[in-house]
């Protein structure tokens, strides 16, 4: 067997690490993960080897990121989600958060977290914010700086700049990775067959198809 | 105060028990609702109340109401929901389990559980069926009689009968209470803002409305 | 150190990848078990790691391998049980399922599963089913098809085809290796020390004799 | 309604608050349950509900009662279980522990606890113990003072002194209810169908009639 | 039985439903505290039964109530902490949070957590910031606005305010109930026997009573 | 790339493996970490892969180590922690435990286990123990021989030999890595900035130096 076989065994074992974890009670205080795996980290690989915990520095446990709003996307939402891959110290330790910048008027689609509860709390701006329950009932309204509400486990929510001014929001996750299902995206843009899409939201054949268009990864 | 009032605070109390359980171990053999409080049982709430463990029948842990279809909808569906409120043997065990039937053509819409994963088993039919995963990629097929598919926890899954027969399908969840947010109805039938709507979908205001009036939950 | 053994330490910690693996919430969508490592997986370990997520197919998802029965004990009972094993898809997801056939007067003899919760849902014939609870209760009764039963996690539970034809059984768990220690074997053919054995069971040495020797490992 | 009907509810209530309990994480630092409540207890009642934090006592969180053994059986063994029933601190910390003695040639016969990983430490005595895996295999050796072992969640495990004098086991398990299920009186004292059992053990009518009438739950 | 007797045991019915509740997954979709029951609920007690699902509004998930700092203690330490008792939405939701403000040169006096996780995020200000690890090593630094630090669970942290104005910050926590124990109270306001407390600190005597002088509940 | 650097990989491998590991449930009845990795393992690492479960042998599952007391320190205690890195059957089973012996007059000094709840039981002696709350209430009084004392998860405990011979303590854990934090060392050994240790506990600069050198990492 070649070196270089062993060498991607290794790392296909690296990354499975990181997908067997789960985020119940950790068995140790923490589990940095090591810088020294940067270089052979890639586009489609998520390698989280730890650190010994002596070698863990301060620096580890703090995130500096997000100072300042990320790239806005072309609709004025800009998000810096943070996870062990970009603030290690929060690895194995069930909880990562996110920081969401909204221009004026701009929107946060209606999507949901799969694996966690989530707690916004506005840092500026006049955010309309809301989730929708298994019931379909809705429970929105406009949010001011200081206020927080809560996006229970698993449920559609969504937000809006009602303000006159940039908005700033700040959320935290009970889940190391939360995931995230963007609906229109997810619905859309995804590949469901274009007959039970049709059926599903009463709408044309041609009407699916524009929205398939719009939604198409390759352009969005 | 009065004894209403007392027997008011019982049946909240008994409420709140069910809403504070938790899917994990259980802390004994199985918990078998109380049917003496189907009196005190309201449209409203979902008191169970359990039964000293030497008063459990075997019948508490056996499920004969799905020997046949339940009752159809309109667009061809019919499913009959198995969890402990109609099979009380499940409570506290952390599985619950569901009859699905499909005529011709109809569909499952696009819908996700937020705290369950479901195994889905064909008992008959031809079931084009999948789910969409956290970066938009569909996996989806046609199944067909004896084959089985698994939908990760929280992730949007959906179903149409392909065949030329009626379909059902045997789907079983680890929750006792997996929750089942369905996507049309959650979206347009729940009173979301309509220029967040519009925005989300790239739709006009004229066509938010009209999707609207079909899933307006008065009228579904 | 040889190439060799660098690849068997590569082994051992994909090995304990499995392992260490626990069935609460998973922290990804999914986590595919990399069919390359086909070649490296022995008799003895059970090798899963993971596939990069962009490369899961369709068919990972689904399990085709249970349209017929499997293969007929001399007793007249065939399982096909379903995990992260064979059908990749479960991985990390908490749950597994298992079809058994039984002849007509087939048994499943009593067994218990130490890691989950059972729901049986009968696909055909009629099976008398049940098990027993930590007071040594019994609870019992045939099962006709479309009757489903819960055997709650941990508890011995048994079956045997009271009818006139075959009989196909779906069950499913509350995790991914549920575990089986089937009684009757574990008691008298794993090699409990025979003089314990004669004072559990009230039993002669001779007795307890050919009990072992009817569930010897070798001839079973 | 009656006062009596509506005490019988409150009953109920506070029976079924520890049926819907969970092991996992408490949510507070502990939970009493209130004395005040023996009164209304009866046989048939496990009833725990809580005191006020500020009423719990030292003495709540001491268990003293196990300095000497148990009430032996005819057979030597003589077992105190201790759990929230009998020592008020260990309610919600999820954990329980027993003292067991057993006179010379003792036995604690196969069983297993369905909810818990059991260590036993040696505080006197000579103790063969072991348990058996899934596999059927056996992990079993005479244990000495001091020594400790550990049964795995779920596995049959057993006991015998084969020291020439008393032995003590001090037992701790990781569940405040691990349930305890004994394999002779679960398999032929519970009242599972004869010809099951026949089948199951290879055994003729009549001797499952004797081992039935060994186990009876009535003389045992 | 009295009317108040069986108010009386209601009222510790409800209470230890809060008492049994875990952090883990939650079977519905939330559970909102009724505000009816606030005329029943007393300084010792925390009453949370829950509404009918039906009977949210929208404010049940917002809280409006950090707009402001709290009230300063002596030393210039101002916290709100939310959770179900304030902030009903978050109960069974695994998740809690606080507003903290610290004066110029005031401190977060050593205290750990012993059921969550914490995110610090520091809204203005300059902050040092730290935690000790199982191994007795400090992480700590100044952190500026903007910035985030995690506090692994139940790890001794700390804080003080070194900038030349007031600080806030916000924290979230993976438990709606996470606890705290402040050190200096925790171990010299709380009553352990002086002989042991000298010999853990190598204090004298006179020492160790000024310490319990000065952390003396009744006057803290 | 070297093999050295692949032989690390796999190293930081497996060490990660124990990291991501959880405390909850296992997915299969045991995991033994394998001892043909001792070689490798170093001061630093905490290296746990798996044995396959058929090379598992009986003494994997028993501890010899504490049939006397361990080392005793200067101040009189002795402690044995058994954890998977000594008792490798604990390996992912939820629990741990460990054997403490104190001299006359001896303790154990305020500490507590972030990630465990803790039953002690008095093998020999007389032990003052006890326990603080979140509430700065101190549950204590003196242990006899044969009893048992519970410390609730993550709250600070404490113990002292206030008898006239040795003592022996037998404690046991609901995690397989409690963690420990001393509070003397964590607060004054590890490093925290001396000025927020004056602030909190209400000391001049020149005490803080005293009891930081006390506790010096260096010299204790």
């Amino acid at each position: 067997m070649s070196q270089k076989l062993t060498v991607l065994l290794v790392i296909f074992s690296l990354h499975s690490l990181v997908a067997l974890a789960s985020d119940p009670d950790p068995v140790q205080d923490f589990c940095i993960p090591n810088p020294t795996y940067g270089a052979i980290r890639t586009a489609s690989f998520t390698i989280l080897p730890c650190k010994n915990s002596s070698e863990a520095t301060t620096d580890d446990f703090i995130y500096s990121g997000m100072k300042i709003p990320g790239k806005f996307s072309e609709t004025g939402l800009a998000t810096i989600p943070v996870n062990p891959t970009n603030f290690p110290g929060l690895n194995t330790l069930g909880m990562s958060f996110v920081r969401a910048d909204l221009k004026t008027g701009a929107i946060n689609p209606p999507h949901f977290h799969p694996r966690a509860t989530e707690i916004t709390y506005i840092v500026q701006g006049s955010v309309y914010s809301g989730f929708v329950d298994s019931n379909n009932r809705v429970y929105a309204r406009v949010l001011e700086k200081g206020e927080a509400m809560v996006f229970p486990r698993g449920l559609v929510h969504f937000q809006m700049n009602v303000g006159d001014k940039a908005a700033t929001v700040f959320g935290s996750f009970n889940s190391q990775n939360p995931g995230n299902q963007k609906i229109p995206t997810a619905i859309f843009g995804s590949g469901i067959d274009e007959e039970l899409l049709e059926k599903a939201f009463g709408l044309s054949s041609k009407q699916i198809g524009t929205m398939k268009r719009r939604f198409d990864p390759k352009k969005v």
